[in-house]
């Protein structure tokens, strides 16, 4: 891939340790599918995860958390106003946050609600192939919430969103990509069984609102996130037999690295 | 049991072989506990889940999708709206989908809440043996949301049930039925320590989906899926000390027999 | 600790006869995150757990089930409505109720629903050291959901709660404490891997449920509950290699935990 960085493992060494030393309190609004995973993914990676959704107490939380992560999987009116309320507080306060576009190019009301989320300029966008495309324009939408594209071909597309919304993007796949739209770090690795389980990528992008939590660089931090997911996505493959035994055997790996980096 | 064929492994192994050849998106509006299994399972065995279930998109996401699963677990008057929305839109592009009535004969709301989507005639019903019972008027309601009967005894009900709302009835149990009400075909094998992981029942509903949704015979189809748990439930039985590590055998399980079926 | 008394062993091993022999029928209303642990942590242990959450059903459903959990991890205002209904009905039917104040101390709106639940006179109010401080007016708030104190410095703050409102607390850490406000029983062992898998409270919550269902002593039975806890984390820790496996673990050693007292 032209004009791409390989993110170094010193650049990742440095910014996992940071994360877990830090111990970052992350607020979680996302689907109804993934709650679990998210939260396991968080605490065995060194973080700290609560899920605080309704409105009455959104915003007050969003100013206490380090970060905060919005996710569109199971989007409702009313967990909308609710997410609004948690940006704005998190913007208030100067904490990070993640935009997840789950199945952005599929259905009309969703791609609405994704763009007046992306007015509001988050400070990283991870995605698959087929949703960052989207948000581009471009692409034909993904199989339901999987990608139908190769996240190689989603890169130029990702440049011009980080662009137009002045936000970092996160295009992840069998090689992952992180650009502000000038520089374009890559991350190599993982295993194709992260994709038979559910919750691996939407899980990753609460990681990286961990690593954005209290970073100078949501670019480097973003790019360490991928890397540690890789990592261990690499460590459980070695270890499994199939999507069942990879996730327990993922979460004991994140596990692993966020103590050899204490 | 009278009047009843056992279900051909040979047409199990067609019937696994197209499943997993045409990778059929699966719409679940399912309940709040079994929504990652759920998603696991559909993963592992070959298919793809996605969960939309806003009332502003999920008639548009059902008219995409392959099939769609209605689970009535903690059912919300909400969420009742946006089911029927995906319903009609589900029949109106000639999808097949599947009524999963959990807990059916213990509580008024939500037996009228059931009886509303029997009427809109699902392709396939899919129950423990009191939840079928109840279907017919009979039984006395289960436990909770266990069955406090066994399947053989819900033969009959079944049959009538089919016959009534011109579907096809499955009732799961140590032995698995499933009839139009002409003919019934059963299914042997599993495993007892299926009963002690939430969702198993719930997630074989939307493996009936996955295979209906590409197939000319919905009463084949549901055999089918339901041999595919039953299979994997014996291998993941083998490999266990409890329930907490049949989960992700059972997951692994499923995996290698759709391996086995490309 | 003075003042308190190590709970029996063999007081342990006849609640626990108890419980399984007559697997109590758990209604359980609590957050997104933790659905499927609660579920799958009741089934392993021997009881049977069900999440009927609607308005139009919970109070229905609190009369047919043993007992009633209320956590409020990630409360709205609709749920908090059909939990009021179904602790108005498990009242009238003299089921015992357990309240789960998650994150207590930490948001306005929430401490003012809290207080509300706590003025129905739960039979047992299950928390983490934070959480059980701010009930009594202490405390600075937790780490988002994780407790931010040790479970000895609450004890004091445990026994006013208990007193103020004629309610069991227990407040669970490193040492576990169970209070009526006078006397004070203490369940040591358990494991610190239990704190980094999501649910392990919030679960327990359930089982103190489960065991106070048919008991004639919530103090006693509430200090088993949290014992076969203990038990079945110490256990899974020793079979884990990181919070991953500690999961599956842990469900296997509740089942056998269960299985060794029918």
């Amino acid at each position: 891939m032209n004009n791409t960085e390989v993110f170094p493992l010193k650049s990742f060494d440095q910014a996992c340790h940071h994360m877990v030393k830090t111990h970052p309190l992350v607020h979680c609004m996302t689907n109804d599918v993934v709650q679990e995973i998210t939260a396991d993914v968080l605490l065995a990676a060194g973080a700290s995860p609560a899920m605080i959704i309704d409105k009455h107490e959104s915003a007050d939380f969003a100013a206490i958390a380090d970060c905060l992560l919005i996710n569109v999987g199971t989007l409702t009116e009313e967990r909308f106003v609710a997410m609004q309320l948690a940006i704005e507080a998190a913007q208030k306060t100067n904490k990070p946050w993640v935009l997840d576009p789950v199945a952005s190019g599929l259905l009309p009301w969703r791609d609405k609600m994704i763009h007046q989320f992306l007015n509001l300029m988050p400070t990283v966008v991870r995605g698959n192939a087929s949703e960052i495309l989207s948000l581009a324009g471009a692409g034909n939408g993904g199989h339901g919430v999987d990608s139908a594209d190769d996240s190689r071909q989603a890169v130029s597309a990702a440049r011009q969103v980080a662009l137009r919304y002045h936000t970092i993007v996160a295009v992840t796949g069998e090689t992952d990509f992180v650009t502000d739209g000038k520089r374009t770090l890559s991350v190599v690795g993982g295993d194709v069984l992260t994709t038979l389980v559910v919750g691996t990528g939407c899980s990753l992008s609460a990681l990286v609102a961990a690593y954005c939590a209290k970073s100078d660089s949501p670019l480097e931090a973003t790019a360490a996130a991928l890397t540690m997911a890789k990592q261990a996505s690499e460590i459980a493959a070695s270890k499994s037999t199939g999507p069942g035994s990879f996730h327990p055997a993922y979460l004991d790996a994140l596990y692993a690295i966020a103590r050899e980096h204490i």
